[in-house]
């Protein structure tokens, strides 16, 4: 029994049984068999194990993920049966008097280097279906478990040191019901992924997979950070008690569903929600989003091997907009490098990618990615309210040269008689230091700004937020964020546009008071965490935060910050 | 004949054959050889060529560079002539009827796998001496040339991908009259050492490691960023011309060695050199430098293999503080992390080692290291007029933190009764955006400020500045910048502490109007750039520029800004 600290990422509770998401060790020695016939036997069982449960996940995949994800499973199958493949590693095995997983191990080597060579996407891929495979195979013959997260049918809590984007997108909602990992923070893709499916998690906990045993009891304390590894009954049961309070207040704030947000002094602010796929939008709804802040379309270019049609994009884009039913609904335009790579563009690897060629900086060489997306977005806008939002712009001549495509898009569009909506807002995620102190300038040629806080503190602090050595310095409450974001919210109001947040900070208890008396005209946020969000701003005056934004920004630290705002408004 | 357009690095002319300074080709087949005896006498030939060759280097690199430099050469002839390494290749040669190459390559990588798997630093180290001799005892065997700049002993130009610490500190400087790299920009290290041995340099030309052979006859046009490679007679008497005006020009220059640094309207400004060894004050010196604005302290921790101890750094700093008599001296603390790594300290590797634990992160943690360092510079005080810099400050606590620890060593000194200068001025680089924006909050406690350019610039534009895909990014000129810089100088002013500037762009004559309009009190740059500097100044008037400043900073883009200079300036 014993507790990790961690960085509460999603809040909850959850307590079922532990579910270790780790790479297994597949090492082997070479060996000489003396029977070749039962070593070929032993392989063909293991091909034959492997076949069946490559099925049954197969089935799984089509249920949970649908037809298409579950695809990937079939060239798989084919992998397996076949001969050109299989009779080469049963002759090594009679020929070498070898073990198997030398015969496998060597002939694959063969196949994949073949593959890998070849200057063709198609045949490197089949080199690491093959990868995939053999991993398989190996695993059978070794008797070691290879786990696979869309294998899982019981109510678990994952355990791994990480969730990619393709961990998450395996995951069974029905059964993952929190998760820990040794790395991240609040920002960190899995922190925002479980938010979004609403479910306890924990990260940065540096040892959980280590410490954590498959099957051990867990308790995800999401609220304060919390991992309980085989906690004692009495532990359990003050859990389930608090588990229970937190579903009542739940209830409470799910009261407040269908209202508008409306500070003690009546200042109407917006809460919107950042969602990453259509299928976000139900938790919106139910949580009484007002709008889409942030629509990340990056997911639909993700988990796949080549970039998705004009037409793919038009139908989910017009599935969000006419979902949110005129609704406003912010869209971001393709924001990939970073953290976030699409294996089938083949880019080069940069020494620092969170200061490198990404985002806006990638649409205007790639162009047409860029404009690919810009008609989806244009033909889908008349089923809804849309306002399109470039990422990472730096300067104002990249703002110009994005906005001149668009135009050129919409005018090449009208020509050929697609109705385009008239009023779609042209807008900028504000996360980039250069951008936030230039704000007057820009403020007189965009419609809107939405402050992306997560790169801007990283940039203005010049800290990588994945990196858990400098993780002191992702500062949202420092002085110098807060006077940022004052010159972006003052430089539009003075212009009569508007500034949104859709960065992490916009639904932080302590960061709500300080934005709201900074002025701040929508705060877009986890869907979960509107209801709690519009609690708050209920019970606050503008006045107020103005005063005590007004102190804080000429404090000198961080921690004076919060320190204030915890004692101003009882937190 | 044919000219290769790049960035120029470090200006003036040099015309002189090339020299490759590129990773030879080494591959090599398994071959079956008839006569063993006759590889082996192949094999014995190649390490007795290797040994005089060594040798030979070894005693350019003690005259060139000193007896420790050199005593790498020792351990490199050890390993040449260690039976236990040797006997077992002529083994192999015999036994396996093998060629020399293939009994060098498999029998040194047993060792090298051996001494690397140890844990134990030194041992890790013979494992990279292996490495260094296997190269050169291949290269003898294959016929192919290695190539080693300190073996230089002509007058060349260097053509290389890029030029490393390493690279640059074997460099013969009588012989090197210029380079030119594939990559890097005029902020690269190699630009760098490039304008601090004062030697013309093109960097960033994409190719010219692919398309220029050794012994091209080579001009590098560093004035323009120009490389010709086998110009025409024409040219080449051209150049001589221009070369030859340059050279005039410097004269004129030089006749400002000795004057004050004083505009048109009675302004003065301190001209000071950025240096990174006690060698580079003879430069600073003949260049008129009113002072050391920025000694760069991680040249003493660089191309060695453990830390310099306590004795060391105090000798060179007293020699810095000597040799400058009294002149203002700026030391920053290590600055090590990021581009500049230094192997011995183990630093795991990091996904953006820019934004990384780095500089001050990295001393405030690896106390020992940084606690040396201070005592050093603390018993060094006493012999000229130090000034003490923290490198990478993003919060107030990280700069009390600092200086908490500076005090205590000085106490700790005093109480041992060392004599410490009463005068040390403490103070910190402005080079990450936070810092910047709260500059008002830093100078009620720090002694003065000193703006890092290089950093401050890639930062506010989030974009990597040795990153050529992000390059147009790096803006010196753009509104932003030099909102911040205004910032800080203005925040120092109310406080009656001064600014210096210790970038690149503190020596560039677009951003001297600017800067000077802005009121920086100190520019700091490389010694070679002070004089031009100087004659520029005395040609301005500071309250003109005030005015092309203000306009300035009411600009959208670096463009105009660079416009509105170069008319208003001449330029």
């Amino acid at each position: 029994m014993s507790v990790l600290q961690g960085i509460a990422a999603s809040s909850g509770i959850s307590i079922a049984k532990a579910y270790c998401l780790v790479e297994p060790d597949l090492t082997f020695s070479r060996n000489t068999v003396d029977d070749v016939e039962i070593e070929v036997e032993r392989f063909q069982s293991a091909i034959a194990i492997t076949k069946g449960e490559l099925e049954s996940i197969q089935e799984i995949a089509k249920k949970e993920l649908g037809a298409e994800e579950a695809a990937i499973f079939d060239a798989h199958i084919l992998v397996l049966t076949d001969p050109e493949l299989i009779a080469p590693i049963e002759d090594k095995i009679k020929t070498e008097q070898v073990n198997a997983e030398h015969a496998l191990e060597e002939t694959t080597d063969m196949f994949i280097m073949m593959f890998e060579q070849m200057d063709n996407e198609y045949m490197q891929e089949r080199a690491a279906d093959i990868r995939d495979v053999r991993k398989r195979i190996l695993s059978h013959l070794l008797g070691v478990k290879v786990v696979n997260p869309s294998e899982i049918s019981e109510e678990v809590v994952i355990i791994a040191e990480d969730l990619t984007p393709s961990d998450t997108a395996q995951l069974n909602r029905n059964f993952v019901k929190g998760f820990a990992t040794d790395i991240g923070g609040r920002t960190s893709h899995s922190a925002i992924m479980a938010r979004s499916l609403e479910i306890p998690a924990v990260v940065g906990t540096s040892d959980a997979t280590e410490i954590i045993k498959d099957g051990d009891i867990i308790i995800i304390d999401g609220l304060n950070g919390k991992v309980h590894i085989n906690p004692s009954d009495e532990i359990i049961a003050e859990y389930k008690v608090e588990q229970e309070n937190f579903e009542q207040q739940k209830l409470e704030w799910a009261k407040l569903v269908n209202e508008k947000t409306v500070t003690a002094d009546g200042h109407y602010v917006e809460l919107a929600a950042n969602i990453g796929t259509p299928e976000d939008l139900e938790g919106v709804t139910n949580n009484g989003g007002e709008g889409i802040g942030l629509y990340r379309t990056e997911f639909l270019y993700m988990g796949r091997d080549q970039l998705p049609t004009e037409d793919e994009q038009y139908e989910a884009y017009k599935k969000v907009l006419e979902g949110m039913d005129g609704k406003p609904v912010v869209v971001r335009t393709l924001d990939i490098g970073g953290d976030k790579e699409l294996p089938y563009l083949n880019l080069p690897t940069e020494m620092n990618p969170f200061l490198g060629f990404r985002a806006i900086r990638l649409c205007l060489e790639e162009l047409d990615i860029f404009r690919t997306q810009l008609r989806a977005l244009l033909r889908a806008s008349s089923y809804g309210n849309l306002k399109i939002m470039f990422p990472m712009i730096a300067t104002l001549e990249e703002f110009r040269e994005a906005k001149a495509i668009l135009e050129e898009e919409k005018a090449k569009l009208q020509d050929q008689g697609t109705a385009i909506s008239e009023d779609i807002e042209i807008g900028i995620m504000v996360e980039i230091p250069s951008t936030a102190v230039l704000a007057n300038q820009f403020a007189k040629e965009v419609d809107f700004f939405s402050i992306g806080t997560n790169d801007l503190i990283q940039y203005t602090m010049a800290a990588d937020r994945m990196n858990e050595r400098v993780s002191y310095l992702y500062q949202p409450y420092n002085p110098a964020i807060l006077r940022l974001v004052k010159m972006v919210i003052d430089a539009s109001h003075r212009e009569g546009k508007w500034t949104g947040m859709c960065g992490e900070m916009a639904g932080d208890e302590i960061a709500i008071p300080l934005l709201l008396g900074l002025g701040l005209d929508e705060f877009s946020m986890s869907a979960t965490s509107i209801l709690k969000a519009r609690t708050q701003i209920k019970g606050l005056k503008k006045s107020d935060m103005e005063e005590l934004v007004n102190e804080a920004i000429q404090m000198g630290t961080a921690e004076e910050v919060m320190q204030a705002v915890k004692t101003r408004c009882n937190l």
